[in-house]
């Protein structure tokens, strides 16, 4: 689970990507067209992402929430955090997104893996000031958790527009790496007494817990959330 | 969800700690109290994490595979990498494991959040060539995932092993950052009328998937994982 090299490759978008052949890959090639909609299709899925960025030569990698708008990558935080102040126009950032869809058991230990879809795009950020572009920023990283939620909330006061820095990151260079399927064990590993195969895992919702002062029915937009889960 | 600041704090154990205040935690500081069990725990409960290194001035964030051993992190890749090679003796990196744990959903846009523990690792990493450690960390790792799986498969051979790289980051400046509990609205929002709240989040395991050359009934570490998290 980790990326051996990128290779640049063609894309019918307008937008170039990169992909990160590894062993798997590379024995499974019909898995390597990945194209901006396998790209977006994970992005979409993920609920947070991995951002890492570099300060005085040390690189930190801090969880962050984000939405996809077309061909952009928001993030967003506070302008006093080491992570926005990082985040000033033009840093170089990376944000990684991952998905884990299994545990991959074979009979040998060098072949355990997991089974999963992520995508690590990099770049350099894009400090948003226009207030109707944050507007839309903010709102979309509201409704890429939950499809919806904005419409059911009170919008950002100026005051809160104020405390919140926004970030763009172009999703000009980004490579998506999947693995699926069974264990690839060695031939000779076959005969090994051992079940193998894969246990799938899924991030399942729970019910929904209101906080001490509600008393309302959970909104359409969860409802929507968790029937789409179940 | 991001980090606003580092905080060296005191701990009782034998490594330092550093932790990370957030407004969130600001408002209740009981949670602040980040010693290295609660770091341990999240790492041992977390099945994978995202390494950053910087190659070129750009950082880069890749998921991987992880055990803790006490005080240290083993971490594992192809020698021939991109992330190996950046691993060499000593390169600084950051690992951070985040567990999800729901979704908060506050009365405005401004107040929603995501529940979760992460531990953000930082320091310089130690390659290990000698054969012992580098068999236990591999060890390790498999056994982090399932815990037991490493007695019922074949061990490393020695073509394997000098295709396995291993790093060790030794946890001595870890911190930790958790969100729980509801959403934190302001006081004049509570009137607003939307359900507000938390909808948890759990990874689940589904049925083990045998691949087509097995015939056996799962093993016992499959089970045993299925049946803590049921």
């Amino acid at each position: 689970m980790y990326y051996n090299k990128l290779r640049k490759i063609e894309t019918n978008g307008h937008v170039e990507a990169l992909v990160t052949p590894t062993t798997t890959i590379k024995r499974h090639p019909e898995r390597a067209a990945y194209d901006r909609d396998t790209i977006d299709a994970i992005l979409d899925e993920g609920l947070f992402g991995h951002a890492g960025i570099v300060s005085d030569g040390q690189p930190f990698v801090i969880p962050m929430l984000y939405a996809r708008a077309g061909d952009v990558l928001y993030l967003h935080g506070s302008p006093a955090s080491r992570l926005l102040s990082a985040f000033a126009d033009g840093a170089r950032v990376s944000f990684t997104v991952t998905l884990l869809d299994g545990l991959v058991l074979a009979r040998s230990a060098f072949r355990h893996s997991l089974n999963y879809r992520s995508v690590v795009a990099i770049g350099a950020t894009r400090a948003i000031h226009e207030r109707a572009e944050k507007l839309a920023a903010l709102r979309a990283i509201v409704d890429h958790v939950v499809p919806g939620r904005s419409g059911e909330v009170r919008g950002p006061s100026d005051a809160e527009l104020l405390v919140t820095g926004v970030v763009a990151l172009d999703l000009e260079r980004a490579s998506a790496k999947i693995r699926t399927g069974p264990p690839a064990d060695k031939p000779g590993d076959y005969g090994i007494e051992t079940w193998a195969g894969v246990l799938p895992l899924e991030l399942r919702p729970g019910d929904p817990v209101p906080d001490g002062s509600c008393s309302l029915p959970p909104a359409d937009s969860v409802l929507t959330y968790r029937r789409g889960r179940e």
